[in-house]
């Protein structure tokens, strides 16, 4: 019997933060497993390390290819595609090295996820000062993916999945999201608004055994405005974005006073939330799920999750991060693909 | 032995909204006796009809003064001020006479606690259309409180116990509450939000056991703007802000980011956090606990507390309406009291 499990490539990000230890201490927990078969795209050398730190006797399978990937609750296999070993970097080191490894490992990753290697790519935190010391030109992930993909429109999805694995997750799309809270509404338009619902129309299928995702759409002022008391994005931009995604034939709803909204859908009421703004959606998720929630990349033509968290240089390497990000991220990115190909067989039958 | 009990009147609120239905369900629950001893102002037919309608055999004392109440879990006191029964108004009407009864339970209930023969007002929600009809200028609870106790300056603190009842909750300030997002740039300033922190600092002790409360203040920005990347209100006002409060003794940091400040908070690390804007704080808290949110009026020289939700006309009388909030307010209404009690005995043996 083959194992169909998908193929999913862990980048180890930026060796000098959290990156490392939690790939080594997640690797202990079966979840990581479970869905996945997960495989390293990072340093041998501080992988080996960073078993050693979390006092690990799991061994390092060295590959070549993706193919020859044989992970095991006692085999990690790692692909390292740069030369440099990097172990000599301290924990919270900004690096031109470390930030031009963490680019590359990334970039492995994502060509061999182009090239159908493996299924998806699961990303730990890189570091925009080291990446910037190392020439490149991208402040993280997403820019970098997307340029390497050849993608126009991406956007992060925030996902807190059930913690049963079922169909009862809460995705969470930002119409706009690393500006200043004064540039929102300069941002915020009928357009954009509506993109985001049409993208979280697309992508959550796979997630909820196919069906369309249940959708609404926060408001932007206090009580979603009252009718125009508080505000008036809600009568001239929210509400016709949410008349014209529904008249293609989303089911969104909405604008709703984000203070209630939050309740409703982690009740079960709606599968997705649009939010407006940062903090609107960011507050939400990571007060009721901060160490599960997974970033989802949308919009590219490969798979990727990523853990929510950062670098965080302040406790790297000293064995306090939290694991349950990357367990998470691992297990949402095999879900995904393994959703997607159930609807590619349902297709196929039909 | 007396009763030393703080004696917490409970203002019915408006007669078609979920008030006094609420009521009457709640007095069931020993949770709203254990701390204080209530008494109802409102109509004496609308009560009975609600304790009818929740099949409840808890029997009415109709008094004339607070002194009289003999509050158990088979008497609920109750204190009628109107001539008006207001029985024969429907569920969900908006009406003048509605509009003017809850007005006048709240007015009652006011000087009762100005004139110390109540130590504590809960209210439940009025109807901003109602009381319009009534001709009442003021739009809600806390503009008729100002006005009748004659307090210049007054905030909304929304405030959730701990279940336990212990001494880590969680309370949040706003810089700015009910106004279009749009508008906090111009409202936000040095000394609004120092006032703020100042007023938390305050409030606190009483419900800390004393001690002066840990307080956080939020940025506005995503990342706290991440040293104005995005946006510098956290360089030009904020900053400011904390360091004239904290010079002043205040135990105060900030900014800090929004999306994970309400997580350290909430897992104690801080006692009180002073929000930008109205649903930076409301989300978080009704989140995490919306039925349990307790709105405490600070500035005035009256303990008042509040259920956190509103009328509520589309589920008035069908008996879905949680009585958490009412439970929550009432009981935190008496820890107040109790607590100044307590720091006023400390004060005059030292």
């Amino acid at each position: 019997m083959t194992d169909d499990r998908p193929l999913v490539a862990l980048t180890m990000g930026d060796v000098a933060g959290v990156g490392p230890e939690v790939i080594a201490r997640a690797w202990h927990e079966s979840p990581i497993r479970s869905l996945a078969r997960p495989i390293v795209v990072g340093s041998r050398a501080v992988l080996q390390k960073a078993l050693n730190h979390a006092r690990s006797d799991v061994k390092i399978q060295s590959i070549q290819s993706p193919a020859e990937a044989m992970p095991t609750a006692h085999i990690i296999p790692c692909l390292d595609p740069t030369g440099d070993p990097l172990s000599d970097i301290a924990p919270g080191q900004i690096s031109a090295r470390a930030g031009r490894a963490a680019h590359d490992f990334l970039i492995t990753a994502t060509d061999l996820a182009l090239a159908g290697e493996v299924d998806a790519i699961t990303t730990l935190p890189l570091h925009k000062e080291s990446l910037s010391l190392a020439g490149v030109k991208h402040p993280g992930h997403t820019e970098i993916l997307a340029e390497r993909c050849g993608a126009a429109e991406h956007a992060m999805m925030l996902y807190l999945d059930h913690p049963g694995g079922g169909e009862s997750g809460l995705a969470v799309l930002h119409a706009t999201l690393h500006v200043a809270l004064r540039k929102v509404f300069d941002l915020l338009t009928i357009d954009r608004v509506a993109a985001k619902i049409r993208l979280a129309d697309e992508a959550l299928p796979p997630l909820l055994g196919g069906r369309p995702p249940r959708i609404a759409v926060a408001g932007l002022n206090p009580h979603a405005s009252e009718n125009g008391l508080f505000g008036d994005e809600e009568q001239t931009i929210i509400g016709p974005a949410v008349m014209q995604a529904a008249s293609e034939g989303a089911d969104v709803v909405g604008p709703i006073a984000a203070d209630t909204l939050f309740v409703r859908a982690l009740n079960g009421e709606f599968d997705a939330v649009i939010a407006m703004y940062h903090d609107q959606g960011h507050v939400a998720l990571k007060t009721v799920g901060f160490d599960r929630a997974v970033n989802v990349t949308l919009g590219l033509p490969i798979v990727r999750t990523s853990v929510a968290h950062g670098t965080a240089f302040d406790i790297a390497w000293t064995g306090k991060a939290e694991i349950s990000s990357l367990i998470e991220a691992t297990r949402v990115a095999a879900r995904i693909v393994a959703g997607r190909r159930a609807l590619a067989e349902n297709r196929a039958v039909n």
